[in-house]
């Protein structure tokens, strides 16, 4: 199996830097449209021939350096009799939880509900020749969908649950860091070689109270999990949270476009970095492109280690052979050429 | 007329903390939605007496420690041949100019196109026994909203923009940079006591490209305002940029509160502060608001001198007498009790 990701996610510079792009299963490839035309999303995730086909094509397409397993962040929230749904303007979560008296809708997390997603993990890593990265939503993340009924542009249930009943939230909190935890050993158990926490929406806290209603069920689920594979923790909007989320012992960290690697690299001590190329750098011209995908390079050597990835997923619009030139820039680039 | 704000502008520590808040006169107001329910925003806004009524509201209603004009950030825009347009989803602009072939759709900057802007500058400050803020968008934010025809959520049109023809784009801020000084000039001769610039959009942008697309044009800006006003910097999103905003030579920086002021004043070596607390914490509980208010309150003595604002405007479903409440515990707030 190519070994640079798990190297770089080791703390070790592997000979190039590796690099895989969140969201690199997904539809902006055509490979994964003609599927999708077959299939809803849902029954995608849930069937694990497709999943693991999905899960395989950006490895054979974009010769990446790690597989992602397809799902969905709020695929767990069904194994807690949650409904979830797909539709054009997002993803829906019914009933909302907005007050304590609704955390009775959320059952207890049953594994069980969700053995497609070990089975999918199963297939891949006897296909793949490259590393599977298995993950979950953050407790918090999952946590905002859960009272916004989906995404949202500026989270007033979220905030006005945290700062009017604080003491539920922190009871929905520990639900969800429980289901978070099983789901994610029994990813490892089931085969993954590395875990990444997505904590999409964390960014939309303060600092002080990422530290009072994020940071603790983090530590929680670090402290349960087994440390035989890598954990990484993407966290959008992470430049203000920096000073907190430093001390998560996370292995390795993934960063969004809004914060320079250096900077990053001070608060969380020269620790293993991932990311952090603007998604969207990569509609445009291809002189801008190489040259900001040449900055991040740059940038990550200043971490222990670097695994390129974007600075959130792949945007619809982009083109697969300009993914493809970026991976073949991203493997031929030395430092020492610089 | 009360000097506690100015002076802090200027970096000295009144006797006490002076407040305002960011879209302070606005829909959470009843006194406001009377006015409302009988002409449209855009009417509100061109019609000087109606707009000098709204601005003094929330002075009278709240005992903020300064107004700022009733206007839009749009509203320079119609004077360079746009039309704009509110409506319940958001703001509209057309044309839309995305290449480099749509700039001829910008017309030079019509001063008297927005001569009521100055009357209602002028009815207030006869009126007001606070100071008065003018303001206008960022030349950056300002792009977004042109390329965009609106509010986004991914931006993917500007970046679009951006990353294929740099050029272009270029040109598109040097005429956005002319109005916006223009405009900021004569609101200084028409009497402001200060002006706020937002950048509620430049924080889409890696710190990187913030230095090449957004930053040159603030510091055009600086080089050409008198500085006989203090000049006051709100960026939304700031963290990650501070590094880049430092060398900004704003009197005040006004930061969103997704980010620990402390850790901003290192990078603005403890310069004028204004901010910081996330607006929707608003709608909590009392001991859970009074909590960080005071936390802001604490982390603002860190700075040269602060100004207590909210990290984002006044959300619609704010309670008048808990912004009553929050600015009188602010005035009477003493350090020396701490």
């Amino acid at each position: 199996m190519k070994d640079a990701f798990l190297k770089a996610c080791q703390g070790i510079r592997p000979s190039y830097t590796p690099v895989w792009f969140m969201r690199q299963a997904g539809r902006y490839m055509p490979e994964y449209q003609k599927i999708r035309q077959k299939y809803d999303f849902l029954t995608m995730c849930k069937t694990p021939e497709i999943a693991a086909e999905v899960t395989l094509q950006p490895v054979k397409i974009l010769n990446v350096d790690a597989a992602i397993l397809f799902s969905d962040i709020l695929i767990p929230l069904e194994a807690m009799g949650l409904k979830i749904d797909f539709i054009d303007k997002g993803p829906e979560v019914s009933p909302v939880i907005r007050t304590g008296f609704d955390l009775k809708n959320l059952k207890e997390f049953d594994l069980s509900a969700v053995d497609f997603v070990f089975e999918t993990i199963k297939i891949l890593i006897k296909e793949l020749d490259v590393p599977l990265i298995g993950f979950s939503a953050s407790p918090f993340t999952l946590a905002t969908y859960v009272i916004e009924g989906g995404s949202s542009k500026d989270f007033v249930n979220t905030k006005r649950f945290i700062f009017s009943e604080p003491q539920n939230f922190h009871r929905l909190m520990e639900t969800l860091t429980e289901a978070t935890t099983k789901y994610l050993i029994e990813q490892i158990n089931a085969g993954v070689h590395a875990v990444q926490i997505f904590d999409t929406w964390a960014g939309i806290l303060s600092p002080f109270d990422y530290g009072i209603f994020c940071k603790p069920y983090l530590e929680k689920i670090l402290k349960q999990i087994s440390m035989s594979v890598p954990l990484i923790y993407y966290c959008s909007n992470t430049s203000g949270l920096l000073n907190q989320i430093k001390d998560l012992e996370f292995d390795v960290f993934s960063l969004d476009w809004r914060v320079d690697i250096k900077d990053a690299c001070f608060y969380l001590n020269y620790r293993p970095i991932q990311g952090n190329l603007d998604p969207l750098v990569l509609l445009g011209r291809e002189d801008e492109i190489l040259k900001r995908v040449k900055n991040v390079l740059i940038d990550g050597n200043s971490a222990k280690s670097h695994i390129f990835n974007l600075g959130h997923g792949v945007n619809i619009n982009t083109n697969v052979d300009v993914l493809k030139k970026v991976v073949d820039f991203i493997h031929e680039f030395r430092f020492e050429e610089v």
